[in-house]
């Protein structure tokens, strides 16, 4: 057995069995040791940040680790974008990367290059494996630490050599089993939380992490049914549980302005796994924290912690009712006349199937969308965790890789869906459930409205150009044909609730351009 | 004058003037400068990857840096396979990245990364600016990094605050201007290897840098007309003169084995600005030094001293005629019939106008070409120099900016062409005179190779799966009309040659798909 084989067999061994891979050279014997070893699904992206935003996707609907195969520091480097948003998701991810055999490494030949520089900002654990007796037990000290609660992006650097040599060992992970639960908080805690929102006038609780799946949610609803305090969780929370008969969660604004009448009138703002609120940027004369100056901040549970739990805790400690507040079913009528990002989210609210995930990487245009399925039926909300753009596309894959019985809704920006539109064909290449609708406002929106922010009240032809795609117009539908997933364009609400409609009932991906 | 301007004033004046951008929120202080400041050219990319590779495109045909202006860490670190590229060519680059407000940095923002880890590997200087004074200095400072012999990719990290504050200051470049040449070797050196050159047997002159440009090439090619060197370059040279007129160089082969083929019987070889060759990866039993074991290898010049110079001084040292040995005039025929690598290339050699530019990233496809242009009328050859796929359409994007009156010729491989297509979007806003074309043989033919030449004589699923992209094809004339480039698709060699003539003809970019 080769260290190539060691890793794929302790991989398989620790439940770790998805691999989404651009590989190069220098991943040969690992890319052979997928067939030689059974029990790993090799998945192609055509661009590393396929790849590792695939993978971001897939441990947020598992909670288990996919691995990533990438191609030395430079194919590394295409993958750290979606890496970061994994990284603030945070998610299970495991990226193994081939380096240069050791002994080549002094040649300084043309893709030699310091990975591990590379690595370290995205990385939670990082090690570079010396030698094939070693790769096994390094591959399980990585999936381990990134099963580690709340997760996280562990890699692996295997060097050509220590993938071709013999002497591997399958590795055995001992620590971070997904088995093993997080830590509560101390009774003391949980304690004094309750007191504190029996003492609040207007409290909130920021949940995060397990505090927006189930049984975590429903927790909070009976907490929120105790004392009255409010749900919130972050502007874009990697993966929060939604729907008719959840907790309805309010999301906090994405402007600063937006976050503080969010947080507005506060005095209490109970940390469920979440950190203390701040504004995206920094802004002149805006202070970074975004809760009003008199509300005491305080945590129940630190993100390492059970989240769940410490939220059944304080409810119990709150004699809180068996069962919380939860949002009622709309009656979603389907929209007809202009498209606009009100009539989108309408029409994917009123469309979208019982047990969705719904990917948003809508940026502005997403917007209307999250209000208006607070009562569709139940489903998963994914979104853009870092703000590293060209998230969607990929997380949307992993997550259809992850659930193939679940149809999964891509809300996806026009100017974000270029960073990683690649990801297209590896849906069309495994037939992934996926139905894309392209927000094709034909600009950096957002931007445009930074640069007013900023006091630039007319862009000169500079500005204006950063932030106008529409010269030329990107074709989307060309693209999405280009790339083997069929597509069409709805210029006015019928036509996209139809075209929805048609691409809800289809297995397989498919693409809508909604030209906003 | 705030910062943001300073830095803007600080490049203008420095006559560094075209910034290749794809900004965000830090950046807007730098986006209105380059409206309020006169003289700078912004040219957005769809993908931070095409704003490096076209800076370095750009640096490799003008010799002066162009900006790249990136946001924060992941959208720096989407630029990073690119300026691999160019710190291997090494390419005059200076980026430009924005980072949060200073005082905004603790609070850990979604978008907050360790930028300096990402931008070492990379950079040959980096430095983040801490407020307003500094930043235009700072600027000039970069530049002249850039502009050092034989170039290199400086970064700077702005931070929004100090971007918007006033107190910015215009920087001068005061050392590594681009009119200060670089340092001879000393003639003791010289005298050493025209002695060397006299004694040995079978020499040849490895050239790299200004070697391989006017009017170094031409002292290269009478040094071997008087002593009978071969002359050779890298298998992938940053830039090179090539054409009928002109010295012919013979090119590195790729493959260990090829390499070692070039440089069979050797028994001396002269650096001029190169390095001792070594194998691109490292194989089991293959050394890394390409080289025979009895060819001594002496250095004419390094990298960082005027090659070109010292390659007069050496033919002047051995005496050598006023003109040396040049590539006739080839009489191409036009290739008829089925459509391959070969009568690819041939077509190309046949119709390539005088003084075009040939970007190749043709990878497998890309190898005949090369040889069958030697007696094409001269041209400027561009490669892949670091090895990191994705560099051809962005870097010919580049070429064409810094060079509006000369065609633009992109050979590129379909598998690497996939990862930085969005440069054909840039290609099309600013009317840039590109032919493309892609090499459609819808696999990762160089890893199939790579595959067999690892004992995987016959590939598994996982395997087959990482090499092919002929499930679902890509349709390249649907993506890059997609993105505003007109497209056709030659499936033989008439067709191809009558597409390409009439795409030379006309000006403005446009995409052949050459189904190989």
């Amino acid at each position: 057995m080769n260290g190539a084989e060691s890793l794929v067999r302790t991989a398989v061994a620790a439940g770790v069995d998805v691999c989404f891979a651009n590989p190069g050279t220098t991943e040969m014997p690992l890319v052979a040791a997928l067939d030689s070893v059974p029990g790993m699904r090799g998945i192609l992206g055509l661009f590393e940040g396929v790849c590792t935003g695939a993978a971001d996707g897939y441990g947020r609907m598992t909670g288990k680790p996919a691995l990533t195969l990438l191609h030395l520091g430079p194919g590394f480097a295409n993958g750290i974008a979606n890496l970061h948003n994994a990284r603030r998701a945070p998610s299970p991810v495991v990226n193994v990367i081939g380096d240069h055999a050791s002994w080549h490494l002094a040649a300084d030949a043309p893709l030699t290059s310091d990975i591990e520089s590379l690595a370290k900002p995205v990385s939670c654990w990082l090690r570079s494996s010396g030698e094939a007796a070693r790769v096994g037990q390094d591959t399980a000290e990585a999936i381990a630490a990134a099963q580690s609660t709340p997760g996280g992006v562990a890699t692996l650097i295997v060097p050509a050599d220590a993938q071709w040599s013999d002497g591997g060992q399958v590795g055995r992970v001992v620590a971070g089993d997904a088995s093993q639960p997080a830590p509560l908080p101390s009774g003391d805690t949980v304690d004094a939380v309750a007191g504190a929102l029996r003492g609040a006038q207007r409290p909130a609780i920021l949940l995060r992490g397990s505090g927006l799946l189930e049984p975590g949610l429903g927790f909070a609803a009976r907490i929120a049914a105790a004392c009255g305090a409010r749900l919130l969780c972050d502007t874009f929370p990697a993966r929060a549980e939604r729907g008719a008969g959840r907790a309805a969660v309010e999301r906090i604004g994405y402007f600063p302005e937006q976050g503080a009448e969010t947080l507005k009138g506060l005095d209490l703002l109970v940390l469920a796994g979440s950190r203390d609120p701040v504004t995206f940027f920094g802004y002149p004369d805006i202070p970074s924290r975004l809760a009003p100056e008199d509300c005491r901040s305080l945590t129940l549970a630190e993100p390492t912690e059970d989240v769940a739990g410490a939220l059944e805790a304080l409810a119990d400690a709150l004699g809180a009712p068996a069962f919380g507040t939860v949002a009622a079913k709309s009656d979603l009528a389907r929209p007809t006349g202009a498209l606009d990002p009100g009539s989108m989210g309408a029409a994917i609210a009123a469309l979208q199937p019982e047990n969705a995930i719904i990917m948003d990487e809508g940026a502005t245009s997403g917007l209307p969308h999250y209000v208006m399925s607070t009562g569709a039926p139940p489903h998963t909300y994914l979104a853009l965790t870092g703000g590293a753009i060209g998230q969607g596309f990929p997380c949307a894959t992993g997550a259809a890789v992850a659930c193939p019985d679940r149809k999964v809704i891509a809300l996806q920006a026009d100017g974000s869906g270029m960073y990683t539109l690649q990801a297209l064909w590896t849906q069309a290449r495994e037939g992934l459930d996926v139905t894309t609708i392209v927000c094709s406002n034909r600009s950096y929106r957002i931007l445009q409205i930074e640069l007013a922010r900023a006091g630039v009240a007319e862009p000169g032809r500079n500005a204006r150009g950063m932030t106008d795609l529409s010269t030329p117009p990107l074709d989307w539908v060309s693209l999405s044909k280009g790339l083997g997933v069929p597509a069409v364009r709805a210029e006015d609400a019928d036509t996209l609730v139809r075209e929805l409609e048609r691409a809800l009932a289809e297995p397989g991906p498919s693409l809508i351009e909604a030209v906003l």
